[in-house]
C-alpha cells in the first residue's frame, strides 16, 4: 500500500470517538482562536478586494463570509475568510509543520459544515485529522521544505484542507487519496511573498483548493495514487531531502493538535519569548529609568525578526527591538499596538534605540533572554520560554478567551460573543454548525 | 529593475503592431486548434466532473463553457475549458516550455475577452504576449524544472495566464508584476498525476489561478516585486538550475508562438516521428506482408512514451509499439484510433507485437527510423522528423483544419464549423470576441 493510501486509510477509520479529551479541547480553542483572528481580519484591505473580486464573479450562496452579512459559495467563503484569518498573523502556531496549522484548514471545514449542514462532531473530526495529516506531512519534509523557499503554511496546508474535507464528505479511501492527489498537485506558496498580501492569501487559497480538491474527488475526479510519496510526487519534488515513512508512523497514538500554540502577541512567532521576557521586567523597571537593554535570542529570530529600524505596523511585528520597547513602555502587545503610529511614536523609538540584539546558537526556538541596565546602575535579567508560558492551561485560556471578545466585541452585536464561546464549549453536541456561523454574522 | 518587473515593462509597452505577421498568423492557428481539441474534450468525463462540481458551487453567466449550451463565471470557464482542451493531450506543444503553451493561455483569455467584451485585436495581443513570458520563463528554467518533476504546463502556464490577462485587462507595469508574483506563488503541477484526470486538470487550473491572479492584482492586492528571480522565487525554489537573465534578453526580436508544433496525431508528440516514418512505409508495405519491424528514437521517447504492451486507448498514445502498428495498419491517428477497442483489437495487437523499439542516442528529439522487414525478406526503411513534417506551411493549415472540422462537425450544427473557421481568419478585425464563443454554443 502506498504512503498516502496508508495515511488515507487512517484518515478514514478514525472516528470521534478515538480522539483523547484534550485533543478535542484544544480542537475548541483553535476554533474559537480562528473566529476571533478571522474577524479581526474582515475588514482587512486584503480581504475587502477578495470580496470584490468574488463577488464579481458569483456564486451560490452556500457559506458565510466571517463578520459581514453575506454569503458566498463554499469555495469563494474558504478563500476569504482563510485569507482573512491569516491577515493579521496572529492565529496559531505548530512546529511539526513549521508554519501555521489552523488557518488553511478551518476554513474549508466550516465552509464545507455549513453548506451541508455537518454536525459539531463531524466538523471536529475532519478538522482534528485535517491537522493531524498536515502536521505528519510537515514533519516528512521539514525543515529542509521551508529552508528551501516554500511556505508551509500553504503548499502543506492544502492536504490538510483537502484531508479534512475528504473526511467530512465520508469519501472512502480511494476517493480521499485522490483528494489528497488532487491537493497535492496543487500544492504551492513562496515565501518570496511575505510582507504582502499574498502571504495571508496563501491561507486562503490552501483552503479553497483543499476544498475543491475533495469536492472533485467526491465525484470520482482521479489522481495519482501516491502524491506523497511517489517518485514525482511532493515529498521528493518539494523536498528532496525527506523522510515519507514518518506520514503514518503511530497514526493515532497522539495527536498534533494538542501541540497547538497560540499567540497571545500580535507579532511575529519568533518576538514572543523576547517578548515574555520584557514584560517580566515591566514590573520592576520604569521605561524612563531604562538606560539599555539587550535581546539574546535563537539566530533564526533574528533572520525572521530582527528588522532594526521597523517604519509600519507589519515591520514592527518582525523587530524584535520594537516588540522589546513595546512590551516594557506600553506593556500591551495587541493588534492595535502594531499601528504605524505607534511604531514611529517618540516613546517607541527612543526606547527601540536602546536595544541592542544578539543571537544565541544555545537557544531554543522558543527561548529568549532580556538584560535591562537602569541610568542609575542597576540590571535586571529574565529568560523566557514561550513553552512555558504556555504551558498553564487555565491562563492559557483566560488569555485566549480575552483575545477572542477583544476582535469580536468590535464587530459583532452585544452579547454575540458569549453566544459563540458558549457554542464552541459545547460544540460537539451541536446538530448544525451553521448555527455558529450565523453568530459570526454583525 | 527587478527581472519580473522588466518583463511587465516589456509586455506593457508592446502593441498589437509590434507583431510581425507570422505571429498572428500562428495565433490565430492557435485558436482554431485549441477551439477543436476543447470541442474534441467537452464531453469527456473528466470535463463532465468539472462542470458538475462548479455548477454546485454557482457563478455569474459570463463565459462559455465550450461545446456545451451554457455559462458559468470566468473563471469557472477558464478551469473547465482548459482542462477540456487538454483532455485528449492533442493540444499544441512548445520546446521552450517542454509542455503545452496554449492550453493554459487560451482559455482564460477567451473568458476574459468574453465578459469584457474586448476586440479581437486585444484578444491576441494578451495571448501572444501571454504565450511569449511562459516560454521565456520555461526557457530560464528547462529542462532541470521539468526533470526534477514539475509538470510545465502547470506551473510556467500559471504566469501566461496571469501575464496575457493582466495585458488584457490593461494593467500598468505595478500591477502587472503583482498579477505575475500572484501566479507565481500559486504555480503548482507535479508529473506524478500524469495518467489520471489530474493531468488535464493542471491548463485548467493554470488558466484559472491566472485569471484570478490578474482579476486581483487589477484591485491593487500586492505581491512580490520580483517573483521570478528574487532569493526565495520561482525560478531558485522550483529549478535551482536557471539562467533568470534570459527571461527579458531581446524581448521582441522574434515572438515563440512563431515556433508552436501542432499535433497531427492524437498520441504522446514523441511518438509523432515513429508515425511519421511508419505511415510513409505504409505506402510500400501490406499489413499482411509485415514481418518484422524496428523503430529507432531518441532515449526520451521511450521514457515517456515506451509502454510496451497497452491496454487502454490512452496508454495507447504512450506506446511507440501501438503508435507504429497503428500507422502501419490503420494509416490514421486521430483521436477515434484510440480507443480501448482498438488498442486491444486482434489486428492491432498481432501488428504491435512484431514492434521492437530501440533507442538511438544520435538522435533529436524528433527524429525517429523505422524499418519494416517482410516474410518475403525485403527491407522497407523510413526516417522522419517531427518538424521537416510540419515545415510545409499549406499542408500544415490544411492538416490542422481538418483536425478541427473532425471535433467541431460532430458537435455544432451544419455550417457552424465554416463560420468560425472564418471568424477566426478575420479575427484580429472583429469588434467582440464574445461573438466567436456563441458559434461554439451546440
Amino acid at each position: 500500500m502506498s504512503i498516502t493510501r496508508e495515511l488515507c486509510a487512517a484518515i478514514e477509520r478514525t472516528k470521534f470517538d478515538d480522539f483523547p479529551a484534550d485533543a478535542i479541547a484544544e480542537a475548541k480553542l483553535c476554533l474559537l482562536d480562528w473566529l476571533g483572528v478571522t474577524l479581526g481580519g474582515a475588514n482587512e484591505p486584503l480581504t475587502r478586494i477578495l470580496i470584490e473580486v468574488t463577488d464579481s464573479l458569483g456564486g451560490k450562496k452556500q457559506a458565510s463570509i466571517i463578520g459581514h452579512a453575506r454569503k458566498s459559495s463554499m469555495l469563494n467563503a474558504a478563500l476569504i475568510n482563510g485569507s482573512a484569518s491569516h491577515a493579521l498573523d496572529f492565529d496559531d502556531v505548530h512546529f511539526q509543520m513549521m508554519g501555521h496549522p489552523t488557518v488553511p484548514v478551518m476554513p474549508a471545514v466550516l465552509a464545507l459544515a455549513e453548506t451541508r449542514k455537518s454536525t459539531g462532531k463531524d466538523m471536529f473530526t475532519a478538522f482534528i485529522l485535517g491537522f493531524e495529516a498536515e502536521c505528519r506531512i510537515g514533519s516528512s519534509v521539514l525543515p529542509f521544505h521551508y529552508q528551501q523557499g516554500w511556505h508551509a503554511t500553504s503548499t502543506i496546508g492544502r492536504f490538510g484542507a483537502a484531508a479534512a474535507c475528504a473526511k467530512l464528505l465520508g469519501l472512502d479511501t480511494e476517493r480521499m487519496n485522490y483528494s489528497i492527489g488532487i491537493a497535492g498537485t496543487q500544492a504551492a506558496g513562496l515565501k518570496q511573498v511575505f510582507g504582502t498580501m499574498s502571504k495571508p492569501f496563501h491561507a486562503g487559497k490552501a483552503a479553497a483548493d483543499g476544498l475543491l480538491s475533495a469536492l472533485l474527488a467526491e465525484k470520482g475526479f482521479t489522481c495519482s495514487e501516491d502524491i506523497l510519496a511517489g517518485e514525482a510526487g511532493f515529498c521528493k519534488v518539494l523536498s528532496p531531502d525527506c523522510n515519507p515513512e514518518m506520514i503514518t508512523q503511530d497514526f493515532g497514538k497522539s495527536y498534533a493538535v494538542t501541540n497547538v500554540i497560540f499567540k497571545r502577541h500580535a507579532s511575529c512567532f519568533e518576538t514572543h519569548p523576547t517578548i515574555d521576557a520584557a514584560l517580566e521586567l515591566r514590573t520592576k523597571v520604569l521605561p524612563e529609568e531604562v538606560k539599555e537593554v539587550i535581546v539574546e535570542a535563537v539566530p533564526i529570530a533574528l533572520e525572521i525578526a530582527g528588522k532594526p529600524e521597523p517604519r509600519t505596523g507589519l515591520e514592527g511585528k518582525f523587530s524584535l527591538a520594537y516588540c522589546a520597547a513595546l512590551a516594557l513602555v506600553d506593556g500591551q502587545t495587541g493588534e492595535e499596538r502594531f499601528t504605524n503610529e505607534n511604531v514611529l511614536s517618540d516613546r517607541m523609538v527612543s526606547m527601540r534605540q536602546k536595544v541592542k540584539v544578539n543571537a544565541n546558537e544555545d537557544f531554543g526556538l522558543t527561548q529568549a533572554t532580556v538584560v535591562v541596565r537602569t541610568n542609575d546602575g542597576r540590571e535586571f535579567k529574565a529568560c523566557a520560554d514561550t513553552l512555558e508560558a504556555g504551558s498553564d492551561k487555565e491562563r492559557r485560556k483566560a488569555d485566549l478567551i480575552r483575545k477572542f471578545r477583544s476582535f469580536a466585541d468590535r464587530l459583532l452585536p452585544p452579547g454575540r460573543t458569549d453566544s459563540i464561546i458558549e457554542f464552541v464549549e459545547s460544540a460537539e453536541k451541536q446538530k448544525n454548525v451553521a448555527k455558529l456561523l450565523a453568530l459570526c454574522r454583525p
